[in-house]
């Protein structure tokens, strides 16, 4: 066969749903050699990883590690650790991603009831607590904090306190919340939750950060089952991420993505998660207002929005898809699709991370503008990049 | 909290069971800027990766992709997605691996009929086809190929053939072999083939390449019951690695270890597998004789031996874990200790891709002689690297 030729990719500003850029220093370190995944300098590396994570998850949990493999198998990890054949699941239903809580329970073998919130709505409250009312023998509540299929936010706080109140364990997804937002593990009480690496950590994807409260740790060491998947059983996963120097071999880590993920969590300890949420906050506003200059709508009401993942809606009669194309071939700019629901619908556009600066925000807007003025669309031009620029004054 | 420091790992030479050195191109590769995994040209990259796949494995499977997670959820991707409740699998066990498959097979809540030969040996294709004859209901017949714990070959030929006459699929495990020793996957008529990256591929480890025969795929088509993984699923995964250029979000994939992997792949081709499975045998001999010079023995009868994985059995008295702490120490050279049943009885020196060298032989040979020495292990010395030599030369 013809082999192919090395890879280089082109240069891209990423700013959809994730990746997010990933900083220079991330790539870096993801470069340097790779060493045995039980080398003692390897596993001290662990531990410094795994103190960081706590406290990117403000969380003292013991049980905290960043799984080998991409976000969606955090959540079958959290799934499948907790759920038995037979548990009746509350999962709260607003977008792509509760939906595959839902389906993460049936393969469990679990019973789930859903809770429907319209797409681009964050979780009812009152909502969970009537079906908390109604099932009083449910054992876990699940909800996405972030739902990054419609950029609307769930207040994690009440839903996790109504869950408690009635003696459930809860899963969050924080995948995109995690470094964007107040995630706040302890504080809250929450008790299985992971993130992804790719969103407003900056790090390349492929890793999926997971934190168990000791109340979730003892209801996994307690199953009358075994876990159904052998590589994410985390009664074994700990023999390897536990505590201590002494460390038993369950599968090889993925070295250098943990590199990267280290490289990554100094990073944002650095900026430190108070200024990054500010940062993130601070951005939107400026995306949000120069999006409005030119006529756009968000699809998701102001108080339930994410900074990070702003959904925009596609205004009547506009190819979306030509317009993504045209900001990817011509400014090397990535925003996203809608999905589910909402394909075709809106973009989503992403500040994540090292995608979440005042370049990113200025580049979006005037490529934006350029494109659909090229379409023929008759939106107000020109002032976008003012209102931006009025809203970071502001 | 105290933000840990960059991490530097420390100069290493791997010889142990894996990861082995990683190529510095492979290395460079994965440090290439992340773009987005539905980015066109990421798409075009795909393809190339799945082509090269394909001529690694000999194979013409278009159901070839890597797993986006490592060598062991490549096995639990093939058991999940094959065993279905109540199926009957016959599982050879010589090792680790094949006990690891096992379980998997319970996992699955499918029923194991195994099939035990003694750790250091080759599967007896004798008992397979006796188990064959006694379980006629059995659907599917799992072996390891490249026993890692052990450094035993089992005849993968051979025992396909003979599950093949008794209507079974096969699954087989590869995460050694590939690219070490022949890996026949269309000429054997294997139906389900998984590898790991940081083996003979010396790419880092963190995927799991596998392939599915059109009949394997047929299987997971059909099934009654649903994949209880949702994120090894090959049903929905081959929308994102299918053909053509539509390609359906199902996970966000590990964008860089992918180039990493692209690259590890066009090394092995450009060398061609015949050359790399030549070098392997070649520095094996090498190995061995110097070994042997020196009074040590290796634990595999020389016609199962695998040249990448060599199992030495530690001399009466030494203190393994000793040696191989100074070796890691004074040399920076990481060799394997022993895995269950060998636990303390053997050491694994690796010579797999990258670390399958003439330089990694002499480094072993004389490492090890100079530690042996400063214990007081009387062996004889100075003749390992003269025995290499004429290894080489002959």
């Amino acid at each position: 066969m013809a082999i192919a030729a090395s890879f280089h990719p082109p240069r891209r500003v990423l700013m959809g749903p994730g990746p997010s850029d990933v900083h220079p220093r991330v790539l870096e370190a993801m470069a340097r050699p790779t060493i045995g995944h039980l080398d003692p300098e390897f596993v001290r590396m662990m531990d410094e990883l795994k103190a960081m994570l706590q406290a990117a998850f403000r969380t003292e949990n013991r049980l905290t590690l960043p799984v080998s493999a991409p976000g969606s198998a955090g959540m079958e990890c959290c799934f499948a650790n907790l759920v038995e054949p037979g548990d009746k699941v509350i999962v709260c239903r607003n977008g792509v991603f509760g939906e595959r809580m839902r389906e993460n329970v049936v393969r469990c073998g679990g019973e789930a009831v859903v809770v429907d919130d319209p797409w681009g709505e964050p979780v009812d409250p009152q909502k969970l607590a009537d079906a908390l009312k109604a099932h009083p023998d449910a054992k876990v509540v699940a909800f996405v904090h972030a739902e990054t299929s419609t950029g609307a936010r769930s207040d994690a706080e009440t839903l996790v306190r109504l869950a408690r109140e009635h003696g459930c364990l809860t899963i969050v997804d924080t995948v995109t919340a995690l470094g964007g937002i107040p995630v706040e593990v302890d504080a809250w009480g929450a008790d299985a939750v992971y993130a992804g690496t790719q969103k407003c950590l900056s790090c390349a994807p492929g890793l999926a950060p997971v934190t168990f409260s000791e109340r979730a740790a003892e209801r996994v060491r307690a199953r009358r089952s075994p876990v159904q998947s052998w590589f994410l059983d985390l009664n074994l996963v700990m023999g390897y991420w536990g505590e201590g120097a002494r460390r038993t071999y369950h599968h090889t880590a993925p070295v250098n993505a943990l590199y990267g993920l280290h490289e990554a969590l100094r990073i944002l300890l650095e900026e430190g998660l108070e200024k990054a949420w500010a940062r993130h906050r601070r951005h939107h506003e400026a995306l949000r207002a120069g999006l409005e200059a030119m006529g756009l709508e968000l699809a998701v009401r102001p108080e339930a929005r994410l900074p990070q993942l702003n959904a925009v809606r596609v205004p009547e009669g506009v190819d979306e898809a030509a317009v993504r194309r045209a900001l990817l071939e011509r400014f090397g700019l990535e925003i996203g699709a809608g999905l589910g629901d909402l394909a075709g619908k809106v973009w989503r556009i992403g500040l994540m991370g090292a995608s979440c600066t005042e370049r990113h925000v200025l580049l979006c807007l005037s490529a934006l503008e350029a494109v659909l003025a090229d379409m023929g669309v008759r939106l107000p031009r020109g002032e976008a990049v003012e209102a931006a620029r009025a809203a970071w004054a502001a």
